[in-house]
């Protein structure tokens, strides 16, 4: 059987870029599938559910904005033996694409989102002298870009550009550098120990004071160094929270292994999102 | 003087309800001043910052998702005197708005994100016989509704819909209920106690194991109850991290005074974003 690899569309999405970041960790004959949305991908991924399945998602991202849905989400697809096999991080590099000169250009067109990280660019070169044209997509602004209208630009990436064999007329135009989108890889298949995995897990504790504590204090003991922690209201119980946390490892590590069974107590429920995702 | 009140725009968008929520706390004569962009609005507070002016912003949005970009800027506010002074939290729940009827519809129009949300139920009425057409604001989408597109709908709020005065066709078309946004009321003046205040701050730590939880330890000694805490990179130094808390109280409150003594020697940095705003 084919390996299928779900990614998010449209053509020329920073998702595209992921995937050839995964490579090393994909077999050779792969079947790249577009989804239209996450709401779709999740779909696919509950009813088809086997191993040569392959699915790559923004978990942060500053164009999208839908971090918390794919949290939410992964929590589901654990349940189900989808994990996070792997992860990576890509740079937001937003670029300037048009067939005009910058002197003819009177309208700018791009996902809202990208519209407002590229704006104090917009404001120094145009002031107030400009239409902003909303797009679904980066890549869709892109797409509809033409020689007939040189007074349109796009914001997007340069993969994107390419992609679509439009001119690049500036590049690096977001305002805030370090504009990074992380992406995971998910699977049924585990990850193999290398010398940078990352464990992830989610748990929920009781509401009072210390309760989370409690857990924290017995990952110092087994000198587990969190690099990331956010919390969120349960949904299921007002007062009741769920506490996302990566840490520097892998499931199999003594350590780790020890300090996960020494939290049970402590916690209401667990769910492990990667046994120690691969670090690309 | 008269009190200004900074807002985001356009006209019936959901920031418009906040200001509503927020009124108990704010004087009789105000002068409203609607604002285009979160950065346009901070370099407006910067430049002006005085005691009679006031923010209201959101803080962690589902729809514009620029929650990382208001956590940033409230770190540098606070360093110009202004904090939280209130929260407050409105539900998300999307109209489909249009002069048609739901089987003339051809069209919806949005922010992508609100079309996001409501995905599933368009999926449902529609299947794929639709045509998005994204929008720079749900406010927008609405402002650009006429009798003239009776195959135009648009999503966005019923208070949204009542201001440009269109008909609501649907209520409560959002996938998720308990879609909520936080909004927060800026100012430099100092809340005052209440039975529901809560305090935020934002802290740095050395980048080793549980120097996080050296804090969170001496927080649980002094009963002191986190309801959030999110972290992320510094900016400032590779592997170093900054934490989000919040906590009932206020800063006046004994057990609170005395625990952001005691953490001094553990944290690199502490900003104080909010002396114990007032939830409504």
């Amino acid at each position: 059987m084919k390996t299928k690899v779900l990614y998010l569309g449209p053509s020329g999405s920073y998702s595209e870029l992921a995937i050839e970041k995964f490579k090393s960790l994909l077999p050779e004959n792969l079947e790249l599938i577009q989804q239209e949305s996450l709401y779709q991908m999740m779909r696919y991924l509950i009813d088809i559910n086997n191993d040569s399945l392959f699915a790559i998602v923004p978990i942060e991202n500053s164009i999208e904005g839908i971090v918390r849905d794919t949290q939410d989400n992964l929590s589901l697809l654990a349940q189900k033996g989808i994990q996070i096999l792997a992860e990576t991080q890509l740079s937001i590099e937003h670029c300037l694409i048009s067939f005009g000169k910058q002197e003819e250009i009177k309208t700018i067109t791009s996902h809202p989102q990208a519209l407002a990280q590229c704006r104090e660019f917009i404001y120094k070169k145009w002031e107030n002298n400009i239409t902003f044209l909303p797009a679904l997509s980066t890549s869709n602004a892109v797409a509809n870009l033409s020689k007939e209208t040189p007074y349109i630009a796009a914001i997007a990436s340069e993969h994107c550009a390419n992609f679509y064999n439009k001119p690049v007329l500036g590049k690096h135009i977001n305002d805030k550098e370090n504009n990074a989108t992380r992406f995971v890889l998910l699977s049924k298949k585990s990850p193999q120990k290398t010398i940078n995995n990352k464990v992830s897990i989610v748990f929920s504790t009781e509401n009072k004071p210390g309760a989370l504590n409690k857990v924290l204090n017995i990952f110092e003991k087994y000198d587990i160094n969190m690099s990331y922690i956010d919390s969120r209201p349960s949904r299921r119980e007002l007062g009741e929270y769920v506490f996302y946390v990566d840490f520097a490892g892998h499931i199999e590590d003594n350590n780790i292994a020890l300090a996960l069974v020494e939290i049970q107590p402590f916690i209401k429920t667990v769910e492990v999102l990667s046994k120690g995702a691969i670090c690309i």
